[in-house]
């Protein structure tokens, strides 16, 4: 059973209540509490030792990472992060030194990102080191971007480069907040999700259980510098282009907007974030299914994105 | 290190912000969103295969025992559930009805306490099962019974029996939300704590950093049958007064009214609660530390709680 499957198995019949606006399925769970004007958002993601870092890995890199995956998930929701938690699980002996650097990456970040780290626990895990950040944040009301938006004609936009995440970018990235606010504020957006687990695997999440599909143009796609140079300096890599379809950990966003907002947003973009690449690669389609176009056509896109249980 | 020499050395320096009205070192974080009526409270607990349960325990009542724990974190405030997140940390080869019943277990305890289960995550954990479960709860504006509370004179109450849990209890205990949400509706409650990690050890908690102290009285500590009957019938086990002192795991309420309040509030609770004890074990005291009071007169405590990390 894969992470997919077993995550449906386990969401199909989940208890409910009236504050509950969005469960299970989007980037953040999404709560009513009776604030006039906002929702809040709600979010958990582990990180763990042997999976997400190594014991070779900077322990401050480890924090950062930790606490910037449940950021990007309330960027891709266009909220804006408040508190967060931090569970530390840890074998039984441990580096107190290791354990002070993922508290020092964690505590920068939460800083910059004006989060309260409002406490957690620690408790012991045998095998190895887990870390799992559980944030709390708030969106204006009824506004949170949402994977289930998408239409058909809808351009497709991502930021930044995709692939070759594992060569670093994986350990230091900066969750996408400003832009995905900035996106909400300025532009109709329709849908959003943060790339975690490869392009090709998280569009299939705006697809919206096949009710529209996509269309990618190959030449689009923006391919990072690392994937790159992968491909040319080991024989084993995947080439570029699958790299970035199929490499995880990319923490970029993804997202639609109407056609005839395209080239006002690229324009925008330019001026707002002039380091920051924003890429067109495609459109959503009426017709089901997820298509790449490359220099022999149009065909079907098959491949699965990076999965944890595989 | 201990757990909690590390969980002080961690929690030093966090970040804060304007949201954040209680951090580190209650039974929960209590955030202020905005609400005109209400505060957040937000938690985490895991438990860990190996340490809070074994290969051995039906998976329904590691689900129960995941979700309970937090729960009673909530009471412990006075607070109300509204959602969780579940994080689900697994080894590659797992045991698929295993991890159903856990769910199993998780939503019907969610269920009888109207709580949303609003989705999580799961990842790989090498070493065994960790469940993490992340929770949100309300509690009146400014309401929340903090551990910090507690003055010289107070009289010193604890619901049910004490010690003996890992006999059963600590897997099927009920959260003690309805109790807690009556007594601070009824009474003047002035601190509480969830018992989790022994009576003798929790206590100091409520003794705020060594300005108030306290005095308990050995034969109004309510020891379970439990500890009772493992006093009896193993050679090594602890006394029934020890293991009701040091016992983990009671998840009983722990807490502090004016002392001209508990003849009333014992009247009102046998009318309101018949099935669950409730006991005077013994005052707060202006002079710091923790005093037991025997047959050989009154005396200092010197015990540990259970630690994590020990």
């Amino acid at each position: 059973m894969d992470e997919l499957e077993l995550i449906q198995r386990l969401t199909k019949h989940l208890p409910t209540n009236a504050s509950l606006v969005v469960g299970a399925g989007d980037d953040c769970a999404v709560l009513d509490l009776g604030l006039a004007d906002r929702q809040v958002l709600f979010k958990t993601d582990a990180v763990v030792e042997g999976v997400h870092f190594t014991k070779d890995t900077p322990p401050e890199k480890v924090g950062h990472k930790a606490l910037a995956r449940c950021l990007n998930d309330v960027a891709a929701m266009a909220g804006t992060p408040t508190a967060a938690l931090v569970t530390l699980a840890l074998p039984p002996k441990f580096d107190a030194t290791f354990v002070d650097g993922i508290y020092t990456g964690i505590g920068a970040l939460a800083q910059r990102w004006h989060v309260a780290i409002a406490g957690g626990e620690t408790t012991t895990n045998p095998g190895g080191i887990l870390i799992s950040i559980a944030l709390i944040g708030t969106v204006p009301k009824n506004r949170a971007l949402l994977r289930s938006g998408s239409r058909a004609g809808d351009a497709l936009f991502v930021t930044g480069e995709l692939g070759g995440s594992l060569a670093g970018k994986h350990l230091d990235f900066e969750p996408r907040l400003a832009e995905a606010q900035w996106l909400a504020a300025h532009f109709p957006v329709h849908a959003m999700i943060d790339i975690s687990d490869g392009l090709a695997g998280d569009l299939r999440h705006l697809m919206h259980a096949g009710h529209v599909g996509a269309e990618i143009v190959s030449r689009a796609i923006p391919i990072s510098r690392a994937a790159k140079l992968q491909a040319r300096s080991e024989s084993s890599a995947k080439p570029p282009l699958l790299a970035a379809l199929t490499d995880g950990e990319d923490f970029e966003l993804l997202f639609t907007v109407p056609s005839n907002q395209a080239v006002p947003l690229l324009d925008a973009w330019k001026k707002q974030f002039p380091k920051l690449k924003l890429s067109c690669i495609g459109k959503m389609t009426a017709e089901p299914g997820l298509k790449i176009r490359d220099k022999d056509g149009l065909r079907e896109l098959n491949l699965k994105g990076y999965a944890h249980f595989s």
